[in-house]
């Protein structure tokens, strides 16, 4: 069966596996202080060259999240987010079980606008303490729906986070396919916008790992109080260093990106000529696709994906690339894709 | 450098890279509801036979034990912990930050006695809202200090617990040393004392990973939502699952813990022959061991240890030994413990 | 100035001060085991005769809102709120400083309607542990918008509350106020439909309080603890009882509210009449006008109200009354909305 | 029965009465922003005459104190207390419920004496994020023993504060009987000591009321939105300033702790008269008594007090005066204490 179910169905890249088999027989230090970390981290800062970052390794996507927040909010504030935000959606209240409101801004194509985070803050522009103050503006880049910030919406946030007061926090899961989707900003760009951003792993090529980028000096002082206290602190954090290693020493995590990229482009434009009706037009790795019930059950014999969700009597069905993904794995896809389009025109069998 | 640092210095036993490497291009559904995870679970039930597990497999111990602790307990219930045990002195507050009070009992080498336990609960039997409402007990086994819980003591823990309603939670970061330290009880009874243990894989040989065994069906339902919310489950679940069925497949769990015990037992009567005093007589992988500054300062050129604590003039130093330690590097440090010692007895170079 | 700000300007009722100057120098014991509050308790218990109620009395709605959320749910469950809802409004994030989402269902009127409540429930039907687990519905009656819930809408919440095992949690902030809005039920019906729910009076005439009556079984146990630990139990809670035993020992309680009510639609039936546009249909207490930047102007060197929000160039304004306010006092509020109405109506002053 | 059980048994001083009367039917704006707070602000204010305090009035001492630690704690830090505070043990661990450690310091007679603290953070002085970050001292005065800080001790405790950038705070729920206990500083030097403090108004005359005091700025900004967040700002906030008017308009809240402890002076003088062993020499109103189990007998049908906890065979009680202890009260326990030590030393019946 084709697995496009997601982007982290596989292992790691071969030149991971390499990595951890020379490394494991190594005496290192615990917790992240090891020579691959302090290693990694060089390899991230040297692509934020007109900056000074701090880098935490931790081991996936929702435990950064909410150690992060936990770690620059006070008590009484609270974060905006896209009401399709991963914090607000699918990681079960984990920001909330820190003690903190994730206020909801209603999403254009996943993202949070510039103009609609104007229009949410203007609520709360009064100091008036009945009210959650807002403190932080949640994105994920590229979103969850497959789509990417613009180099002037960015800019346009950080003027608004400037003029509020409000730290900018990037997921960066799928931060290599943004960044391949044919943006004109950088690793260098974004840590100049950001407060803290992520770069992830976990879904581009490694076993796990999100690098947590803090470039606000005010949020940096005792993060490793936070992390441990979250039990986010890898014992043999040393794997992480690996996986970041194995990623930046050249320019694998970007390549890993490009590819899935291109294939997700192939297959959703495959799909567009076949007449199926799209979600929403995806610039990245995520394809959102609306399919028949009869269509999907051709499919779904064929193919591991996952359903996103009913719509109407239609089913909204998402295929996932990654790294590890295939050209003839895309191909297939797109005959399958066809097989059952084709399907659904053929007349229906007569009775007689 | 001989490492005598800590049990999780090096990566994993070449079994389990070889099932990393074999499962590398699989294709696995995520969160651990993969076919590995699924075999290791019956690989550990299989050592219960006579009860029914629910296992979850986490990635370290502070998570584990943040997790379950906040899993098990209503607001306003506490659970005991002796005053050396990991969440109440070096896991940062992980379970107050989850809102719940360690109440500290006081140890005797490392262990909450049975009589201990009474005692500090005698305080609490009132049913009296002015304080915190003890819910579970928490011991590491092996402790802290390198000391294991007897038959004796774990059954009458369990008689205690169940007088009084409270769970019996352990800490399993080193039970395979635990288990392999002569004792006369095995997972299959454990199962029946506690309401919950884990079984450490991180410390004996894999490169993460804690199983969490809940045996009291209360205590099962929905901990899949507080794993999720606590950022505990790893995307790539079956990554947990491959290093317990390297574990398991075979005694290897078993036979690290025993390895590095017996290892240990060497230093340690090497260490009482050499006059040395003690901390207290380990019966596991760790040994805790009384130095001069002088000794201290020749040892720490030719090892890598730990300092646990300043004692008077001298200093309490600790050597821990893991699957990972040689029968070569144990007799290299009883070398240097030697030397150590007798520099000390040699007579102070006299001036003229 | 004529007072319309709110219904919790004032002190109490003549009747609570007198009981409060007789009681004072009576010997009492603490946190609300005195015999005031237990006649208290019988006195609103009378009112349920159908039931068994267990009823605790706390300072105000915010802690007994927070207090009883925190003791019901657990760490993974969220509460459902209209979007209006004042948890998840005006209460600063405190469900979510307790741990738990509140999770925001469209409002009908400050209402969440059965059909919404089931829409929004059916995102979550399957146990799906990325997603918060919903646990309790909160609805406010009357609502912060001041309507009231029909004796239809209650039942066919209570029956969507046992179809998912949902706590129907009622806010009685102004429970006296919807009692006496012309409902077709009491006290003794919302004891049945609900988990739990508070009979307000700090806004009813007393000068604190709000009784928690906790019906279903499972939740009564251990509620003090909670109560104490969240620093919702009074040190003199013979206080809280008083308010009670003062507005129950007879009717105080209904007819504070009925006058409130009765006073608030002749206002507003004038306010139609004098063609102000309403944002909606109030039912109790509370009347929301839209007025130009004029009227308000004219009305604010008059009135003592609130602003509740812009509305494109005019201002929607509230209007509060309570057990405090005379029917001279409404009867001065009338002429000035007039007033301002006809200050609009006069031609602008021509220039020449 | 004579009542010496606390010192929170009654209403209020028949001032404070007289002003509830008086201020009963006038408006008032919401939440502790009206003109009586305002009027005890400036009358506290006034007694720190070097001093610029922030001023917040809570109803009670649970809820002032897990407000003021959670505003000023990060999530990873900790707060010292004694073993004996009342937030390590009598408060169902309201300071863990809002994420922070309580980090128990062994107590001499209910306080931290300056050397305690000293060697208690000596453990902690290395940033090591594995352990809790102490960040706050909480010290009650006068203690839940009676007993009183020196100046010597606070300024000595404050440069320790100074030393190691901790808070200090201060629990002055019986500040008014510390002050009135014969010592040489007044609120005036407590402010230029203490980063925050409470005066308490509960247990010295009035029907609730903690004023919270924060003197150090960075500590002052947003404090009403994590009170608000805490459920802790009354609805009818100008009911707290009506206390602190009563009590501070003169100098009636020295005179009833004056008062207070002048007759626990004189029972607890009469009590050693007795030759009655004392827990420890009480300098305030709180007296601490070990009575064998027939003189408890004998006293507990006479007086109302508290156990406090057993002693071996005998019994420690307390017997707590106050503002509403009246002397021949005082007198009358004299006598029966003198009756029940009697009956002690007669001669058992002789059998024959």
């Amino acid at each position: 069966m084709l697995f496009f179910r997601n982007d982290y169905g596989q292992g790691c890249t071969s030149r991971i596996l390499e990595l951890l088999a020379q490394a494991n027989e190594a005496d290192n230090p615990g917790y992240g202080t090891d020579q691959y970390c302090q290693r990694a981290r060089e390899l991230l800062a040297s692509r934020m060259p007109d900056h000074d970052p701090v880098i935490h390794f931790l081991v996936g996507g929702t435990i950064v999240n909410l150690t992060v927040l936990r770690h620059i909010l006070r008590p009484y504030e609270g974060v905006y987010s896209p009401d399709t935000g991963h914090i607000a959606v699918h990681e079960t209240g984990s920001v909330e079980a820190t003690g903190h409101k994730v206020i909801t801004v209603p999403n254009a194509s996943g993202k949070i606008t510039p103009a609609a985070l104007r229009k949410a803050h203007s609520q709360f522009q009064l100091i008036f303490e009945h009210m959650v103050m807002p403190r932080a503006v949640y994105i994920s880049n590229a979103t969850e729906l497959g789509t990417v910030y613009t180099r002037k919406e960015l800019e346009d946030l950080r003027a608004i986070c400037d003029e509020f007061q409000l730290y900018l926090i990037m997921d960066g899961a799928r931060l290599g396919n943004a960044l391949e989707s044919g943006v004109d900003y950088d690793l260098n760009d974004l840590a100049g916008w950001c407060d803290a951003f992520t770069i992830g792993a976990t879904k581009n090529g490694a076993l796990f790992g999100e690098a947590l980028v803090i470039m606000n000096r005010k949020l940096q002082p005792y993060f490793r109080f936070t992390e441990k206290q979250s039990g986010a602190m890898l014992a043999k954090g040393w794997l992480l260093g690996l996986q970041f290693i194995g990623l930046f020493e050249d320019d694998a995590w970007f390549e890993n990106a490009r590819h899935a990229n291109e294939l997700a482009m192939t297959i959703q434009n495959r799909v567009k000529e076949l007449g199926y009706p799209l979600l929403l037009t995806s610039e990245t790795n995520q394809i959102f696709v609306v399919v028949t019930q009869q269509e999907y059950e051709y499919l779904s014999t064929r193919v591991d994906f996952e359903i996103w969700e009913q719509w109407n009597d239609d089913i909204i069905v998402r295929f996932v690339t990654s790294w590890h993904t295939t050209q003839e794995e895309a191909e297939y896809l797109c005959v399958y894709l066809e097989e059952a389009r084709n399907q659904d025109s053929l007349p229906e069998p007569e009775e007689d």
